[in-house]
Formats: C-alpha cells, sequence, structure tokens
C-alpha cells in the first residue's frame, strides 16, 4: 500500500488524512507551519509530526495541501513524487525534479465537520503514467467520482465551483440580510433553499427555473426593485440577475 | 370538516388538492378556465368540475390559486369566503364582500412531483378572526410550519425567496453553460452544491462562506475575470457579486 506524507494540517488536508487512514493507508509524517497542529492531526493519523520542511521523510507520495500562494515554495523542500489538492495552481508549479500531479476533491471541507469522501468528485492530473496510476489507485479508494481533468478543464471547473457555490451562498446571505431587517426568521426559507439545490439533480437548471423574471412578471420585478431603492447594491445585484434570468428564456 | 372549492388547476392547485384530500378535506368543486384540465384535477380529487365561473357552488371556503394577474376579477365572481395562494398579492384585491385571506405555501410546485406539505412553510393572514381560525386549522393540519404574516412581511420574504432561489438556480445554470463549453460534466457539481445548501442549516450563510472571494484570493479572482474576458455578461456578473462577497467580510 502507498505510503503517504501529508503537507498540511488545513480543513482539506484533516479531512483527506482521516479518509486516508479510515481506508488503510498510512500516513507517515504530517508536516504542519505549526507545530501544534501538526501533532494534533499526527495523534489522530497514528503519525509522525513535523514543522520543518527540512526534515520530511521520504515517502512514496505527498499530498500538499497548503495554501495556494505557498504551494510552490513548499514543493520546492519536497524531494519525492507529489500531488498538491488546489482547483487553480498549475502541477508545473510543483518541483519539477520528480513526478508530480494534483488531487482535487470537489468539495467544501470543515475542519470538525467530518465528510463522506465516497460522493466527493475528485479531479486527477498527473506528468508520469506510473503517478497517475498511482493517485487514481488512491481516489477510488475514497470515491466512486474520479475524473481526469487536465490544468485548463480544473480552472474551469473552479470557476464554475465559485458561480455555482460561493455566489449561490452569497444569495441566501442577501436572503438572509432582507429576512433579519424585517424580522422573518431565515428558516423559513430552509426548505425552499434545500427543494431548489434538489431540482437541479432531476432536471437542467434552466427547465427548473422559475419565480417573477421567468414568468416576465414585470409587475412583481418593478414591486421588488422598489422595496430594493434604498439598497444601492442589492438593487443593481437583483436588476442585473433578473436581466439575465430574462435574457436566458 | 371544511368543505373547500378549489379555483385553478396549475401546479400548486393541483398539490394542495391532493394534500387536502389526502388530510380528509372535501374539494366539493374544481374550476379551471380549461375544461379538459378542471376534469382531470376533480377525478383526482373525487370532485366535481366546472369551467364557468357564474356555476360556482357555495362552500366553506374558496382557495384561489390562479396566476397573479387574474386573481382579482376571479375573486368578483365567487360569493363566498376565500383566500388566495400568491406571495405578491394583497388580500385587499380579493372580494370586500365576504371574509378573505391568504394562504401562501412558499415552496416551488411542479405539477408531476408530488411535494410533502408538512415540511414546507404555510404563511397565513386574514380578514376576520372566525376566516383566520378557519385557514389556521387547515394549514397546520397541512403543514409543522405555520406564520401569520401580513402583507407588507410577505412581500419582503417573496423577495427574500425570489434572492434565495431563483437567483441561486440562475447560478446553477451560468455553472451549467461554462460546464457544457468546456465539455465537463454538470454532475461533478451536484455533491458541491448539495453541501452548499445543507450548510446553511446549520451555520449562518455568512459563517458558511468559503472561495477566492471571501480569503480575498485577488490572483484567482483576476484569473476567473481573464477566463470570462469575452463573456461580457458573465463578468459583469462575477465581477458584481464578488465585491459584493468582499464588502460583506
Amino acid at each position: 500500500m502507498v505510503k503517504i506524507t501529508l503537507i498540511g494540517s488545513g480543513n482539506l488536508g484533516t479531512q483527506l488524512g482521516l479518509s486516508l487512514v479510515k481506508n488503510g493507508y498510512e500516513i507517515i509524517q504530517v508536516y504542519s507551519k505549526s507545530k501544534e497542529n501538526a501533532t494534533l492531526l499526527a495523534e489522530k493519523l497514528n503519525s509522525k509530526a513535523t514543522d520543518d520542511l527540512n526534515q520530511l521523510i521520504d515517502t512514496d507520495l505527498a499530498i500538499i495541501s497548503v495554501n495556494d500562494d505557498s504551494i510552490s515554495n513548499v514543493s520546492k523542500l519536497v524531494n519525492f513524487p507529489q500531488v498538491h489538492t488546489s482547483g487553480t495552481i498549475s502541477m508545473n508549479d510543483l518541483n519539477q525534479n520528480y513526478p508530480v500531479g494534483v488531487f482535487y476533491p470537489l468539495q467544501t471541507f470543515s475542519k470538525n465537520t467530518d465528510v463522506l469522501f465516497d460522493q466527493i468528485p475528485i479531479c486527477i492530473e498527473a506528468s508520469t503514467n506510473n503517478l497517475l496510476e498511482k493517485i487514481e489507485g488512491i481516489a477510488k479508494e475514497l470515491s466512486n467520482k474520479v475524473y481526469f481533468m487536465n490544468e485548463s478543464k480544473r480552472a474551469k471547473l473552479h470557476l464554475s465551483a465559485v458561480v455555482a457555490c460561493n455566489f449561490s451562498n452569497l444569495m441566501y446571505q442577501l436572503a438572509d440580510e432582507i429576512c433579519d431587517e424585517n424580522e422573518i426568521p431565515f428558516e423559513i426559507l430552509h426548505s425552499l433553499i434545500e427543494e431548489t439545490s434538489h431540482k437541479i439533480k432531476k432536471t437542467s437548471p434552466t427547465k427548473a427555473q422559475t419565480g417573477p423574471a421567468k414568468r416576465s412578471d414585470i409587475k412583481t420585478i418593478e414591486n421588488h426593485l422598489d422595496q430594493l431603492k434604498n439598497n444601492a447594491e442589492l438593487f443593481e445585484i437583483y436588476n442585473l440577475l433578473t436581466k439575465s434570468i430574462i435574457n436566458r428564456k
């Protein structure tokens, strides 16, 4: 079984480490720039901790799960095959003296909420067939959804994930603000939000669309814009997104 | 038990009728401007059909579930207590010779997808205590989540529902377009979209936010805008929503 070094103890590193160990992989060493975090995670993974990149023990594979901006610098000190876990960074930014690749799980992670990796898509890419096979094996142990994806596609996927998820969450946030100002419990929207996100598994988002913009219900749209006339930011967002829905009909 | 006339055989009328009958209510008559639709739904509800508003049979309550624009005109021919099911129309637009009210289930309905009403919030309002009690009783039979809400609050709720749901769905649509152009299966985003909509049940959307805008990851934001430079509409949306997330930090 592949022996692994885990570099980074953030949300993704933590969840990935736990899932790898659960699937029988041995994490030989955990690195974090904070010794405390490294030790904390290493204990959970029955592994060794370090906060010194010059003390890394060679293994079959380093999984580099640090901030995008640090990946390149960290990688220079990793002298064995390695992958990073970022949606946006090129594998060419990794140490080119060794086989390199990408192991990108497409999910939003929190340190303290355990995730089930089996439903999380993992996008992989590698500079050698040998490394690609190795990380494909690991990805398939963890998840039922493994995709081979090169850098340019991964960049488009990351962009679409930001649109579908971060921007949706902003919509929840704006709705929460409207509710809050008007003493309406935000919980009242939970089931509608859930149904909206479920619908698109059964039909395309285009077919799933409803509401005043979709119906060209100008009276309601004008009423909403009137309600927003003292909130320039939300007025602009409402206007732009409503036009965009109308353009798509 | 309250005897009901159902006016309208659209998505909401259909689901509401089915749920009322399941809960033991008697639907005396179903009206639709299309005789065929009236008959089709009446058969399912063990009821009578009509396409003539002058032939309505008096019952305890008419539930008017027609297009917003038609509510007022239809109501003039309903000569007994009545509610409409709209999020945006005032109950003052109903026939003021009788007790009137609002019975607004906050959900997105499809004719052929049966919904479980018990988790759907129902917002009610009425011009008399007697009617309010009557529709409160019905609402509580159908749902665990019944809210008393006046017109101005209901308008704010409807606005926030458009933002949280129609606009989120637009984000799914835009992401789908990006995926499609780049031959990426949209399904790859399903679990991320689902997790995003789940998270806000456990924490506020503000705390749940992730991504480049939240992290002020300018490099990634610039990379995304560069990818969108030939798509003026999406460029503008990305720019505006990213600024909005940054402003909220």
